[in-house]
């Protein structure tokens, strides 16, 4: 018999009991934002934290530490996997060690609290209900980066960052963006030049939620989404949650737009493919779980921008759409609904953004987080700094909060340094759909046919399958010959609206 | 200041965190059986395990035998209330101290995948697919009651039967039952005579499964249920789960009969009433719990079978019934509408059972878990034995295994001396419904009007409000003035199926 890392193997122990624990809380936070009743939310609350105590006393417990440099010490008995998930588990290690127990129950209690209030604040459009609450959050999280900037040796804003896109630093996302912001408002311009001959209509509804929700499953069936391991429900804000095995979509309907829940749906089966397509064998292990943030972004747009608003898609879509709705006429024809899933604007929603502007929403927040988290922004001079951003970036004023800096969950919910894996996962995904096309030479007529199968099996085989083997730019270098790069996004962007 | 029982205390706080995890349980068993897709069931199986084992541990850590040790010890320094929380404390202390980990961790793993095969097995009423697994419940079940026995000093049977029943033994229930076995067969008989001079007939559907939802609903409301605690969902097997704040009931629908799913309803809404009203005072302490599975049928059946089967609740409803599906003619006059609420017969389903029928169902049931929990009866004979009795109590023989021995989810969910406490259930609450009604003068024309809140403001105050203060026992004396007895239930049932 082979001689064993015994510490490791008690390390996969104590952090599957961690995984099978998130797990139980990933479905308990869907449930709160698609099923809970209001009445429920102080008790959901209290579920929330003290089960994030006990996964953070379980990983940041005296034996994990002891265990860690014991495993360590014994890394050349390890397989290339195990060794991947003994840095994992190193890494989690270090941030959860990062945090005192009760910080981690005072974040987890305040959070559950400012998403509810949230709500209502943007139903009110009212942010004066949300600022106190959400002051508690951005404190805490001052508190959580301070603590964390000591073992990380690294910036307050990067380590809060490395919790959403490990390994990832602003410096390396500033010299990104900033390709970007040069490139974007000149281009944006012409996009907006060359669209504004020709009128775009809206097909008129009502659309029946039934109707939008049966295509949405139709498309998911189509692109091997397996509803035997998951499911697709309604939330204020769509989201994909559960755990690999029982993956939980979520979309809005409204009646008067097909095209946004149906897009939406789209989205989120890209990353709910991610999930499915996790290696069951490491299930519950850290080197089992998708990579990060930013290539978590990658899977979803590359499902809903580079493939669904391709022409090759549309040319399949469209029909099933049409018939679905019983659509007929000019507003229906090919053209229109190619230019309406093509429309770029000046828009306020960051959600309902086209991916020529997307960006610089996402530049936005950003700013205004790091602001935040340094201090440099109060938390009461949000909404006058984000409308200034807006006019700034974009060149509008947002009319009241509900579509200014109400709009996202992701601040309430206590997530600082995750916004920019928006634009990361956008520039992934272009990389990795221009590699796909590369080794995929039917890839296009496959698409054109409603077949893909044969691109969700690469997708799987590069992305997927590789859950936290790598680094991020370690699997796109694999995937696509290089790491994170600007160019084939905006190739991308410069194909589809202008020379299409 | 006054002195302080610190031990006591302490005590508070840990079941409080047993409970909250056992509150993320209970939406969990909930997401289950109404939303998890199939795939999801082992990794679910292994929380709920995670979870079962943390609870566990909390209460059996030599940590809260010390404290139980030392809060007795100053047990003067404690109001009512608190005294009666402790001994609750050392009563579930007893429960999970007689377990090892490892057994309670088996029977979770054990009853989640046995629970997933029986609705195969019942959708093809094919036993020997359930067979093994449920031999392997029996088995854990055979040992958790042994190990009981020793800490509780009772039978094997007696010990399974207090996890759900506190304090209640066998011998006490042989006695009711006997009674209720020398009174059923002749009465039966009369009843069964009495309804064979006249023809029933049911009201032609299809019934819409919304129009039967908002009935549903409608009537939950009128009964003061709380819509911002608690939710109306669909199952395969009803029942009501989730916690006070977050009441989860679930009903199932036929399209070709309203008259069980809204009884259905009205059942669960008798339980989730008493969960909304338990003293939020006491939340998350074993004193503020329902008190037991008896108590807790007492009053979904006060509310499905003593309130709304009534002749005074009929008249509100029937004609509210009538206008939701819009009916007309013989089928839907008053008298064939509640001739058909009041049908007796011999069948085969339990929950289908009307009043009369039900406790021989039970009967058969509490003879049959004793005799597997003793091995007297092996698994495998389960079918013939199950067919047996029910030839010998309703004079009937199930045609399959679906409508026999397959139809309920308690043995392969674990759970074993459970099924007495319905029977219980329906005497308790026979007399609760007559105390009700001589403390309520106008209670009939209460009814008449839809005015339940007396009724249910009544119940709140003399049962779910007294939460585990007082035994069972004891809860009714005060609020009927005697211990539990057949006598109000078999005068209801002469009252409603010969007298009226």
């Amino acid at each position: 018999m082979t001689q064993k890392n015994k510490a490791y193997v008690k390390l996969e122990d104590l952090f599957k009991k961690k995984s099978v624990l998130a797990g139980a809380s990933a479905i308990l936070h869907w449930d709160n934002a698609v099923m809970m009743p209001d009445g429920g939310a102080a008790a959901r609350a209290e579920q929330l934290a003290t089960l994030g105590l006990l996964t953070h006393e379980i990983i940041s417990s005296t034996e994990v530490s002891d265990l860690l440099d014991e495993a360590e010490e014994s890394i050349s008995l390890l397989s290339e996997w195990e060794a991947a998930n003994l840095r994992e588990m190193r890494h989690e290690w270090r941030h959860e060690n990062s945090l005192k127990s009760d910080l981690v129950e005072a974040m987890s209690l305040a959070t559950s609290k400012c998403e509810l209030t949230w709500r209502q604040a943007r139903e009110d459009s009212d942010f004066s209900l949300l600022q106190e609450e959400l002051g508690e959050v951005v404190r805490l999280n001052q508190q959580m980066a301070k603590a964390k900037t000591e073992i990380f040796g690294c910036s307050a804003y990067d380590a809060l960052l490395d919790q959403f896109e490990p390994g990832c630093k602003s410096a390396d996302i500033d010299i990104l963006f900033k390709d970007l912001q040069d490139f974007l408002p000149g281009f944006l311009d012409q996009v907006l030049d060359k669209q504004s001959v020709y009128e775009v209509s809206q097909p008129e509804g009502p659309f029946s939620v039934e109707v939008q929700q049966e295509l949405g499953l139709e498309f998911m069936k189509a692109l091997t989404f397996d509803f035997d391991r998951g499911r697709l429900d309604v939330s204020h804000h769509p989201f994909t949650g559960g755990i690999p095995d029982d993956v939980r979509l979520t979309t809005r309907y409204v009646t008067t737009d097909f095209t946004q829940s149906l897009m939406g749906t789209l989205h989120e089966t890209g990353h709910a493919l991610y999930e499915q397509n996790l290696p069951a064998e490491w299930r519950h292990q850290p080197v089992g779980d998708a990579r990060g943030m930013a290539m978590h972004e990658s899977q979803s747009l590359l499902i809903e921008m580079q493939l669904s608003r391709g022409k090759e898609f549309l040319s399949y879509a469209l029909p099933l759409i049409r018939k679905a709705f019983k659509g007929e006429g000019e507003d229906w024809s090919d053209l229109n609904l190619t230019r309406l899933y093509h429309k770029v604007e000046r828009g306020f929603i960051r959600v309902d953004a086209d991916e020529v502007t997307y960006p610089l929403h996402v530049i936005l927040r950003y700013r205004l987080e790091q602001a935040l988290l340094s201090g440099d922004l109060l938390v009461k001079d949000l909404p006058a700094a984000w409308n200034d951003g807006m006019k700034e970036l974009l060149g509008i004023t947002p009319p009241n909060d509900a579509l200014g800096c109400l709009q996202d969950i992701h601040w309430p919910g206590g997530a600082i340094g995750y916004f920019p894996t928006y634009t990361l996962g956008a520039m992934a995904a272009a990389q990795i759909f221009e590699a796909a096309g590369h080794a995929l030479p039917d890839l296009k007529q496959q698409i054109t046919a409603g077949e893909f199968t044969p691109l969700i099996t690469w997708l799987k085989k590069h992305i997927h399958e590789k859950a936290s083997l790598k680094s991020t730019n370690g699997m796109l270098e694999e995937a696509t010959g290089s790491e994170l790069k600007v160019d084939a996004f905006k190739k991308h962007l410069v194909n589809r609206y202008l020379k299409s």
